[in-house]
């Protein structure tokens, strides 16, 4: 049997500002920072520990690795930052704040952005001075590669080949594994693991900064979930996720 | 041309209490996170920065390196940490008292042991519970790799190695590196660079947080050499360290 374990960063400033983040690299707010050091001590309170660990390239979910390397006395262990596991991009809607694109565009049309499983935000273009091929760290993307913006669905196809070539190939070797990454790839994942379908993939909400403990068997099939710490405040946590797309 | 640069940690806690270091995992004291976060402030002040890292296995390394990307916002860069990275393992020295060491041995004894290039200390046992071999770190090593002591030309042979695997062929393709790790294994790598004879070699102190910039030609032969930041400083903290053999 294989332990696997998932956990979205902390809060970032711009979770904090309500504003649509996707592939902009903000950091973590301070409260971020805590919930990292929460979470490291209930993986640490679990007796669980890591041989490998795999991160986007966003800052706000490869300082959450640390944190958590830190405190469980793993620094030296193996990390892979690859941009599959960075959130989803959110097109020409990041850096904008969430309830004035509720109130430019209506609830209805930016829940279906947030929440469709198939529907993408409108595109970012190639002259955007906020678009990715102009970022070092996707240097090495092909041009096709480069999403202009992301539905969830896209999210999956993008996310699903790094799981299968580097992840998935470690955990079978006996390798425990942690998966430090965003709201929407662990969303992909857990669609994968869980085999949800795309209309409720839409509504599972995933809290920041708890870790989501799987037992996977030979095959990688979850045996158990659950989330790590208090059951109920996680469940709180997801909800407030849920509830960012309110206009205040 | 390609630029390099070492980084030797900031200073650990067992520096502060002037203790034998070698391969225990010591974290930085309060003070060598200062030195780490005034290295990445030169760095950055240069204009440089880096495509990939190297680092020990050991955390003063790897914060110190951390500390550094995250000032330079590079914390998605690959870093890979290996053990022929490591301080000199000082074999049963480890732990102890510099001064006491000096007050037991004498101090042409402990000179013999800390400055030439080819006596190791005393070995460390297989049954002694300090013995790497039980490290979870060290477990992919063959058993005659894991030292259980090692001179300074030790320390090369084991460094040259993942120089010429490793760090040498990213410099190569162009990559920008820095290689944050100790000060023996920084000697070796310096000695290799500048060709620098086994008796020189063991005068050459290399100060704690100052980053030692390299330009090199095609071939990887040094065009210049210089400590960032004020060079008077640097000579003063390589001093220092020279100055730490003294019995109290």
């Amino acid at each position: 049997m294989h332990k696997l374990v998932l956990l979205r960063h902390g809060e970032s400033q711009w979770n904090k500002e309500n504003r649509f983040t996707g592939w902009v690299d903000v950091p973590l707010s301070e409260k971020g920072v805590e919930e990292a050091r929460g979470a490291a001590q209930m993986i640490a309170a679990e007796g669980l520990t890591f041989d490998v660990a795999y991160s986007s390239v966003l800052k706000r979910a490869i300082k959450t690795l640390w944190i958590v390397l830190e405190e469980l006395d793993r620094m030296w262990i193996p990390v892979t930052e690859s941009w599959r596991v960075n959130e989803r991009m959110y097109g020409s809607l990041q850096g904008l704040d969430k309830a004035e694109t509720v109130a430019k565009h209506g609830e209805a049309q930016v829940k279906v952005w947030r929440r469709s499983y198939d529907t993408p935000p409108p595109a970012m273009t190639e002259d955007d001075p906020r678009w990715p091929g102009k970022d070092p760290r996707y240097a090495s993307l092909r041009k096709e590669e480069i999403p202009g913006s992301e539905s969830l669905k896209d999210t999956v196809a993008r996310f699903l080949p790094f799981w299968e070539s580097d992840i998935a190939p470690a955990i079978r070797s006996g390798k425990r594994v942690i998966i430090a990454a965003h709201g929407n790839s662990l969303r992909a994942l857990v669609k994968h693991l869980d085999g949800i379908s795309d209309s409720e993939i839409v509504e599972l909400n995933i809290p920041t900064g708890v870790p989501l403990l799987y037992e996977l068997d030979k095959d990688l099939k979850p045996i158990s979930r659950r989330y790590l710490g208090d059951e109920e405040a996680a469940k709180a946590k997801a909800q407030a996720v849920a509830n960012q797309i309110k206009a205040r």
